[in-house]
Formats: structure tokens, C-alpha cells, sequence
């Protein structure tokens, strides 16, 4: 493997469109959501781990997931959990990571990615990622994976190519934020639209310099740590300086700057397990067209429906169609797929009448 | 209290219209349906108990809920509880018993009752049984309490009584089976039909009668363990002896042969709490006229439901409209109360599919 490949794996999120099973206790990215005996971030570990040696993974995560962590990728040590004192979006973990690579290694090379995702084809995207990982090396460019959209999905953003470049490897004419409807089927007319998937290859010193370029202040910030960064003193100057930094996504912050950005259209599939509709439209079906995970089930007229329990628990449906059924010890949801997007609402009643617990 | 008045609750059935919460180990008699800190059962003997002497209350049930039933009736005695060593409908249960109860105490008044039904008006019941009672004192005559039927009820048996006895306990024409809609119509017009809500009250000496005149085999077959009952040799007997009764229901047995039956039309308001629409009917309902036990419920577009958890469970609905939803650890239902009629086979394709254990 190649010693100069590092991965950074944004495991801070919380997923609350996959509540009650995502909880801020116990978010997403590590449950087994599709029922397969392993949970996201593991899989998504495994995936990178393949081209990317262990010890060069970073795991960027908030305090409270610490022990998740460690307990469920016990290949990583403590060294490896990058811990965010405050929720700051991505723009400063991304920075702090990459400057504690480059001080491991100036000629390290990075891949950000999310940790909850779902990628079937992993040999596909270990290529994509190394071929722009090959294009990162020889030029100071920041490179991105563009999903092919397969319908105008508004609940993502776009990444606009430049349709003149016939090369593999695009240049990005802009980033464009989430469409409304009529939108995103014109973007989808015009061809030259991928979905952005937040999965995105630089060199260390590539994005260290684009943010000297584009966000001083920030870079002022977190530069004047690198003497204590991966050593005893790094955990002092974080919790200091940490808080101090702009609330800002990566997005904002560097990509929509820079004039040096790339994308590679992804050659595998891809699902973000946005919402429990996404996670339905992944899993097997049975032969009404229920989507199961976990639960064992007696259906009657009920068909398109998403059951989930947390054991083998057993699930009497009769004439529902299109509903999430979600069953854990405290909560029970019964809930129209079509709804999906208000389940953050939902969250929020639950919150105010039955207490955080429950969140 | 009146030192000749006995009551033998019969608590051997298994609700399984109830199911998923009423099982054959945990049947309906033994939860607390109504989430009133009191289960069926206890309601019941607390009923009876505020006129017949605890010592003088026999219950009826199976090998398997003798534990339940003094868990639940701390004070009640092993040799109060009637355990029937095999399923032989009520007849011989009820011979058995009444036997017993002549041995214990020749001039003895029995009540016969259900244990899992809901009585409202306590002392109207006591009123009405201590008045049945009374003419059983001084006449050989088997008498019943029948309810007033509120609408054409398909799923009750029916009592036709006399419409020239213009006394309070009337005769007993004859006891009708479950009509179909047009029949249960008529007999609401004609006015002298009651529910037959399985309460029956006699003097020991007149029920052994009806037996010896009517089930002779039977009356033979328990008669000759009189020495035994109440002894250390009774249960030796009835091991033996039990299994070879007809499988019998009173009704049939008794009732419908003899012309000495009277009726007296209850004055309490009556439930048998025979399904989840029953019991929904029972229970206060929230401003979407939802009944709720145990859960704390947030619902959206959702009335008319019945929604049971086994403890302070948050349940979220949305969209559904007279729903039975009822989740236990090892079930969740979610089932139309237009249906209930088919719990029972719902419950039957669950045991061929996951095993009895659910049941």
C-alpha cells in the first residue's frame, strides 16, 4: 500500500432523519442498517483500508462518539481519533486533519469522506479515489467524486463539469446548492451534472495552501498549533483555539473559492442512506415488496413498506402501504415513507413532550 | 357477609382475540388491560368479595396458571384454587365444583362468573346476584343475569325470556345461539332477548339436581368422588377421573334442558372486554378520540386507534384511522379493529410460521 495515501473519516453526525434508530447518543454511522453484520463506519473503514495502510485513517468525530469508535474499529488507536471540542462544521476538522498529516507526512495525500454511506462496487472506487489521488500528486488541484444522478433528487447538491474537457478527470465550473424540482431536472437535460457526494481528494499541501489562499484567518488559527500537533501538547491547544474557529463547511469555505477543483464521475453505485427511504431502496424485498431488517414478518394487503426492529422480533402488519416502521425499546414509529423528510420534526415533538432522552 | 354464598370464577380461557398481550402462559384474565393497576382477575374477586366470603371464592382455571393465580390472589388459599387436569369445556368443571362446594357446605348459593369481563357498577352487581341468590334460597331454580342489548350484537348468545312475567326475574323461554345480523335485529324489536353474559347463579343442591336428571353419565362419573373432595385424595381422584368427562359446555348441558331457568336483566353497565374494539370502547380516548395504555403517543392525521405498549413506550403514528396497534418485547401488531374478529387466525399463521413460543 502506499505509505503517502490517507483517508479522514468525518464520523460527527448524527443522522436524525434515520430517528429512532439514529439517536445523538448513538448516531448512524454505527448501526448495521442494512442488517448485514456490520455497521457503516466499519464498512466504510474496510473499504478504505484496502488501498489505505491502517494506521494513516483518521477518524474526525465528536467527543461523546470517542468509545464507539474504539470499540467497533479496534484496529485504531487513540492517536487515530481526531476529536472536534466544539461543532464547528467541516471547514476547521478538515483543516486541523490535514495539518496533522502533513506534519506526519508533507507528501501525504488525503481522501475526506463520510463515514455512513453505502458503496457496493469497492474495487471501483478504490480506483476512482487512486486515479485521483495520481492527479493530486502531480498537481495542486482539489478533487472531488461525482455521483451520475439517476432522477432530479433536490435533497442534494450538484456539481456542475466543464462539458469542453474530454478527460476522465473534469474541470468543476461550480458547485451548486440544492435545486428545487424544475431545476434539477434541467441540470439533469444538460449532462454535465453530478451529485455531490462530500467524498473529496487533495494533497496536504494543496488544501493547507487553499486555505492560506481563501480562509486567512482560519489557516492563522490552526497553523500556529503545528509545533504541538501529534504530540502531548495538541489536546491543550485544540480545546483552546478549537472553539475560536468560523462555523463554515468546507463547501463554502474552499470549494466554491477555488478556481482548481476536479471531479471524477464515480464508476460505482452509491446511496447516501439519507432517509429511511434510501435505506429501503437499497435492501432486498420480499415478495410484497416489504423491505426488512431484523424483524420476522406476517403481512396482509401491506406492501412497499420499510420494518425494522432490532431483534428477531415479530411484526403483524395488515394493510399499510409505504410506511416506516421502525420498532426499538423506547420508541415505536409508524410513519408514510412519503413523510420521510419531516422526521427531524417529528425529533423535535418527541423532544419537547417526552424529554432528550428519546433524541 | 351471608356464610352460604360462594362464587367459583372460571379464569382457564386464553383471550386469544386479545393476542398479542393475552397468550396461553399470560392470558387476558391475568393483565391489567384497562392500565388501572389491577388486572382482570383481581377486579373481579374484589368485586364478588364485597359481598361472599374471600375463603368462599373458588377459582377455576388451568394446571398451568396456578401460579398466576396466587401471585395475583395473595389471599387466597392452594385449596381454593380448582385446577382442571384437562380441557373439558365448563360443565364438568362446574359439576366438580359444585360438588366441592355441597361437600364444604350443603345449603351453599353459587355464583358461576367470568374472571376478564368489566363491571362498572359494583354494588348494582351485588345487588343483582344477592337478589338471584334469594330466590334460589327458596326455589329450585337455576338462574342468569342478562345483559340489555345496546345493538344487534352477532358475536353474543342471546337469552329469550317471557314477556307475560311481569315479575323482576322473569322465566327463561329459551337461550339462543349467536344470530346472524337480520335474527339479532328482530330480537332487539321484539324486546325480550338479553345477552347471555356467562353469569349464573344457583343453590348447590338444585345445579347436582339439574346433573342428576339431565347429564346422568356425568353427575355418576364426579358423584362417586364425593369421599375424596376436599381431602388429600381428591386431586388422585380427579387425575384419574376428569379426563373421562364429556367435553361439554354448560349451556348446552344444563341450561337448555331444563325449563327451571330464570333470568334477571342486569342493572350494571357490562363489557366483556371480548376484543380490542371492546376494550377500546372502554377506555377514555385522547382529543383524537385514540385510547391509549401505557404508551405516550404523538400522532398526526391518526384517530380512532387503540394503542397498547407493555410499558411507558413513546409511540409516533401517522395517518392511520381505527388501528389496533399493540407492541409487546417479542410483538408488534398493527392491525384494522374492523378485523379483529381475525386475530384469532392471524395468531394461528404466526405459530406455523415462528413457533408457539409467540402465542
Amino acid at each position: 500500500m502506499n505509505k503517502n495515501y490517507y483517508a479522514v473519516l468525518m464520523a460527527g453526525g448524527v443522522g436524525s432523519r434515520f430517528w429512532p434508530v439514529s439517536t445523538s447518543t448513538y448516531p448512524k454511522q454505527f448501526h448495521d442498517m442494512l442488517g448485514t453484520g456490520t455497521t457503516l463506519i466499519q464498512k466504510t473503514f474496510q473499504r478504505l483500508n484496502k488501498f489505505i495502510p491502517t494506521e494513516n485513517i483518521l477518524i474526525l468525530t465528536n467527543e461523546r462518539y470517542n468509545d464507539l469508535v474504539l470499540e467497533q474499529l479496534p484496529m485504531v488507536s487513540q492517536d487515530q481519533v481526531v476529536l472536534e471540542p466544539a461543532m464547528r462544521n467541516t471547514a476547521p476538522c478538515i483543516l486541523y486533519a490535514a495539518l496533522k498529516v502533513q506534519k506526519m507526512n508533507p507528501n501525504g495525500l488525503m481522501i475526506v469522506a463520510p463515514s455512513d454511506h453505502w458503496i457496493e462496487d469497492e474495487t471501483a472506487f478504490a480506483n476512482d479515489v487512486v486515479a485521483c489521488f495520481e492527479k493530486c500528486e502531480k498537481e495542486e488541484v482539489l478533487c472531488t467524486l461525482g455521483i451520475k444522478p439517476t432522477f432530479p433528487n433536490t435533497g442534494f447538491g450538484y456539481i456542475e463539469f466543464d462539458k469542453s474537457d474530454d478527460v476522465r478527470i473534469k474541470r468543476v465550473n461550480q458547485f451548486r446548492e440544492k435545486p428545487d424540482y424544475e431545476t434539477a431536472k434541467d441540470f439533469l437535460t444538460q449532462g454535465n451534472f453530478l451529485w455531490n457526494a462530500g467524498i473529496f481528494m487533495w494533497s496536504v499541501s494543496a488544501i493547507v495552501n487553499a486555505f492560506k489562499t481563501h480562509q486567512k484567518e482560519q489557516y492563522h488559527l490552526f497553523e500556529k498549533g503545528t509545533s504541538c500537533y501529534n504530540t502531548a501538547d495538541e489536546q491543550g491547544f485544540i480545546y483552546e483555539n478549537y472553539p475560536k474557529a468560523e462555523n463554515i463547511s468546507i463547501d463554502y469555505a474552499i470549494l466554491e473559492q477555488s478556481d482548481a477543483i476536479f471531479v471524477l464521475a464515480a464508476t460505482f453505485d452509491w446511496n447516501d442512506l439519507g432517509t429511511w427511504g434510501a435505506l429501503y431502496d437499497k435492501l432486498d424485498k420480499d415478495g410484497n415488496d416489504n423491505a426488512v431488517v431484523n424483524a420476522g414478518v406476517l403481512t396482509q394487503d401491506a406492501s412497499g413498506n420499510m420494518i425494522r426492529t432490532d431483534y428477531k422480533k415479530v411484526v403483524v402488519v395488515d394493510g399499510l402501504k409505504d410506511y416506516i416502521i421502525v420498532d426499538k425499546e423506547e420508541v415505536l414509529l409508524v410513519y408514510p415513507k412519503s413523510k420521510e423528510q419531516d422526521i427531524k420534526k417529528v425529533l423535535s415533538r418527541v423532544k419537547d413532550t417526552f424529554g432528550d432522552q428519546y433524541a
